[in-house]
Parts: C-alpha cells; structure tokens; sequence
C-alpha cells in the first residue's frame, strides 16, 4: 500500500466517521452531539469534516442570539425562555460562549448551574464553550458549533454571549434575532453607546423590570429609536420588561421573538441575512487558510531576514509584510 | 505629466508629510503627536508612511501595559503613577484603549476626566482610543499608535486597557511590564481563571486595599505563583497593595515597575520580549495583507459562484475556501 493511498484512505474514513456522527446526531441522540461538540471545539481535520458533514444536514433552525453586560441576568432569561419554549413543546439548544477573560464579572458557572434545572429534559441540550485553542478564535468555532447544533433539528437555537469585546459583540450580532438585555439605569451612564446597540438588536429586553427606572430606561430606548427612525429596515425593535427570575414577561419576549421570526421569512430578510453572515464567515476563512499559508512561510528564511531588518529598524513592520507578501509565490 | 509619475510624487509627498510630522513629534510638539494619532487611528496610507516614519526614529520608550476588570480603578491608578513619575520629571504618555462594547462597566469618560488633573502638564500627553473603524481593528492600530508615541520620546509609555475580551487582554499582554489589577475579593469567585493572569502578569497589585479581605487575595495570589513556580522564568511577579484614590502603595508599584525594567534589560529578556512582539504583529500585518487580497477577490465571480454553492448546502465553507484559495493565483 502507498503512502498516498493510505492518506487518502484515513480522509476518507475521517469523512465517513463524520457522517456517520452527524446522522446519529440527527436521530437525537445527545451524547453524539455533545461528542460532535467536543470534537469541534477541539479543531482540526475531524472538526472540518464534521462542520462539512453538519452543513450537508442543516435544518434551518432559527438562531438566537442573547447578549448584554454581565450581570443583566442573560442566562436567567435563557432559562427562564426555555421553560417557555419547552411548554410550547419545543426542542431548544443553548450556546453559551465563556468570556475568554481571566476576570470576568458575574457569576458565570452559578449561572450554568441554574440553567441545570434542564439538565434532565431530553427537549433542552446546553453546552458552553470557550475560545481557548481554536485557531481563528470564536468568531469561527461558534458558527460551526451552531451548524453541529442545527443538524441535530431543534426548533431554535438560542447562542448568548457576554456583550463585552470586540468579537463577542460580533458574534451574537449575527443571529437571525439579536434581543439585547439592559437593566433599569442603563443609559443613565454617560459613555453608553446607546446608537451602538441598535445595530444589532432587534429585540430590547429591560430585566429586573422590578427595580426602578425602568420608565426612563424604556423612555430612553425609544427615544433612540425615534432619532434613528431611517435606520430601521422595516421592524422596530420592540422593548420588553422581564423579571426573568420569576418569569415575568418571558411568554411576551417569547411571543415577540415568534413574531420577529415570521417578520424575518415573510420579507424575504431571513434568507438575506444569512446569506451576508455566511458570505462574512467564508471571507474569514479565507483569510484564516490565507493566514496559515502566511505563517508556513514565517517559518522561512525570507520572514527571519525580514524581521531582523524590522528589528534593526531598517524598515517598518508594513514595508516587511508587503515585500514578503509579493515575494511570496504561493505554489 | 504621466499619471504614473503624479502618482509616484504623491507617493513622495506623503513620506515627506510623514517624516516632518514625526520631526516636529520628535522635537516635542505635543499638537503634532495628537495629529499623527489622528491619522494613525484613521488608517490609509497616511497612517502608513507616518508609521514608517515614527518606527525609523523609535526611542525605545518602556512600555507599561496595565490591564484589570471593569472597575477595579485602573485609570485611577495610572493617574496616580504619572503624578508619581512626574515628581522623577519624567515625561509620559499614555495610550487608553476604550472598550468597543456599548455596555462597557465602569465611568470610563469620568475616568478621562479624572487623568485631566494632568491635563495643563506639559510632561504629561494621553490619548484615548477606540477601535472602530480600523482595519485589522484594535491588535494593529494600537501598537501603530504606540510607535508614533515611542517616536516622541517619553521616559515611559502607559497603555491602559479594559481586562475583557479576547482582544483587548492580547494588547495589555504585548507591553514590556504588565501590571494587573485585582480587587479584594477576587479569587472568591468560583470562575477567576487564576492561572490565565499569571501569562500575562509581571506584577499584580490589589487596588482599593483599604477594604475588606486584602489579606486573603494576597494569599491567593501567591500560592497561585507558588503551584506555577515552574513557569516563572526568572521573575516571581511582586503583589503590591495600593490605595490609588489617596496614592498609598504607588511610590512603591513605580518602583517595583522600574525593577522588573532593570531586569528585563539586565537579563536580556526585554530585546528577546520586543523581537517577539514584533514578530507577531508581522505575522498580523502579513495576514491581513493576505486578507485584503482575498477580500478583492471576493468581490469576483468565482467567490459569488463558491457562496452560492454553499448556501444551496452543496459545499461547506472551509471546502469552498480551500477551493478559492487554490483557484487564487496572486501574482
């Protein structure tokens, strides 16, 4: 047996193993979406097959995407929304990314832990993820995770991520519904970036609605609203107030984000946005193959002189790039 | 005129515009310095040559990252070091990195209004900056910014950064000192990655030490040194306790950053820290390089032909990259 054929015969095994997971993953089994999961998060060969694999099945389920500060109380209104959903009879699945920040405010894994009330219904799957290690980082793990999740067929999927970072903010901004959790007395603070938010979210939620200041918080977001009017692409984000540890509310976000959803197919916007978060993606991946093609050649001589050259401060850091990149003649 | 020699004249003209600007910086013009951040922060060509220039007369100024959670009195604290740096009539500069999140914790525009005590010292420059806008984003347009700085040669560099999201941890990582701050009461929490501070840490200080529980943060702190012992090399990072409101502890914080100086010179770690610093952000601009390529491609056939494919389910994304990218024939 060649080298070459038993290259090829491991690829197509790999292949093989990867369908062979997502089809069990599509038949409902758990622990093989949780084993797909894990194999994803890990990166590598295996990991591509099984998104290759994952997009072949893609079910279509609708995403949505739950972001705001720490300590808004997002995981309680995600579990608070599954209870909802699981009453409709729903099948939901939860990604839950872990700020990648060694400090990190709120209690993170108390929250995972009060989301375990679903840990023994077999209608809710929940996995929380970290970038750690994924080449590409988060903005490219999570879409695959979301893929892995979507063959498994659930009747939404609900992606929440802590609105802080650059790429965080990012990724939940790409969901086919984007609900952002503030807290009454936000926006009292000079520096909230109340315009930001509004280009991402198609839901407000006000949480902990039983505090106070919950009417100038709501009279603030509509009056964002009212001053950005032409930006709206047919759909005002509605404002809704939740007490989400008592379940206050959630039926209506529930019902709101329903409602979002047939907004989203009845326009034709459904298809069109996840065309553009598609489109973005593959451009990124592009750059990532670019960018390892980039690196393999760091490993040369020509990177080695470049950088000395840089170092002796001969030339700058962007001359260097440019020279070595139209040196580069990829095969 | 030929339009090729206009060009090459404007192309002359911009290097010429950027070395006077980075001659008159040199020189100490403070309104210069704000320019050239200007056009830094806009991106472009210009932004480029004033780069060019600002690396070709770099004066190795030390670079002081300091980085912490939302609200753990890191602007107070770097306001409280320039008083103290300035009493050694040192000059310095700080670069302030702004969170790009809308929800951002903390009275950051309070804060800069804080650090305006310094605001009429000649000694004393400090620029705020956001990501926004700039390709590449914050990872590349802050250590832009951090070179025209160095250009003007300050005695010593701050750069302050929010300790949250991926991004933003990376940046306060790649200075020369980084001093990480932390509140009593940290480590009480179930999910502080203690052991992540610790690759980036060169000194840790607890801020507000006048509160409760200063004793058992300590404590934490250095028994998490003591489990990774193995991983110091060289330097077991100092745990100073500071009041940075009333300046106690910051004499003493000033001092311990000139040590970790002293000795990342003395033991040749700062040239190898500087090269590796570089080397990664070459490695950033070679890719993004490559990205701006694949971006222009992107906008061909091919790219719309591959995207269609994909979103008919018929090939995945990293299929439909790899596709591309060999079809792809840069000259």
């Amino acid at each position: 047996v060649s080298t070459r054929s038993a290259a090829s015969h491991e690829f197509e095994d790999l292949n093989g193993n990867a369908d062979r997971l997502i089809d069990r993953v599509r038949q409902g089994n758990r622990r093989d979406l949780a084993r797909a999961l894990s194999y994803v998060e890990y990166g590598g060969a295996m990991a591509q097959a099984i998104g290759r694999a994952a997009w072949a099945n893609a079910s279509g389920a609708h995403l949505v995407g739950i972001t705001g500060a720490p300590g808004a109380g997002k995981s309680t209104l995600t579990s608070a929304l599954i209870k909802e959903e699981r009453l409709a009879g729903d099948v939901v699945t939860v990604l839950a990314i872990d700020p990648s920040s060694p400090f990190s405010g709120g209690a993170i894994l108390g929250d995972r832990i009060r989301m375990m009330d679903h840990a023994l219904d077999d209608g809710v799957f929940i996995r929380s993820m970290a970038a750690r290690g994924h080449l590409g980082g988060l903005s490219l793990a999570a879409p695959q995770a979301l893929r892995v999740m979507d063959a498994s067929s659930p009747s939404r999927i609900i992606l929440e991520t802590v609105g802080v970072g650059q790429t965080e903010i990012e990724i939940a901004g790409a969901a086919d519904t984007v609900v952002v959790v503030v807290n009454p007395g936000w926006g009292d603070d000079v520096q909230a970036n109340k315009a930001g938010l509004l280009e991402i979210a198609d839901i407000f939620v006000i949480n902990k609605a039983d505090r106070e200041g919950v009417s100038r918080c709501k009279r603030d977001l509509e009056q964002m609203l009212d001053l950005n009017a032409e930006l709206l692409d047919g759909w005002r984000p509605p404002i809704i107030c939740t007490v989400a540890v008592n379940g206050e509310g959630v039926s209506e976000l529930d019902a709101v984000i329903r409602r979002h959803e047939d907004h989203l197919r009845d326009s034709g916007r459904l298809v069109k946005r996840r065309s553009a978060r598609v489109k973005s993606e593959l451009e990124k991946i592009i750059a990532l193959t670019l960018t390892q093609r980039a690196l393999l050649f760091a490993g040369g001589r020509d990177f080695q002189l470049a950088l000395d050259r840089v170092l002796a401060h001969e030339i700058d850091l962007y001359s260097a790039a440019e020279l070595l990149v139209s040196q580069a003649t990829p095969d």
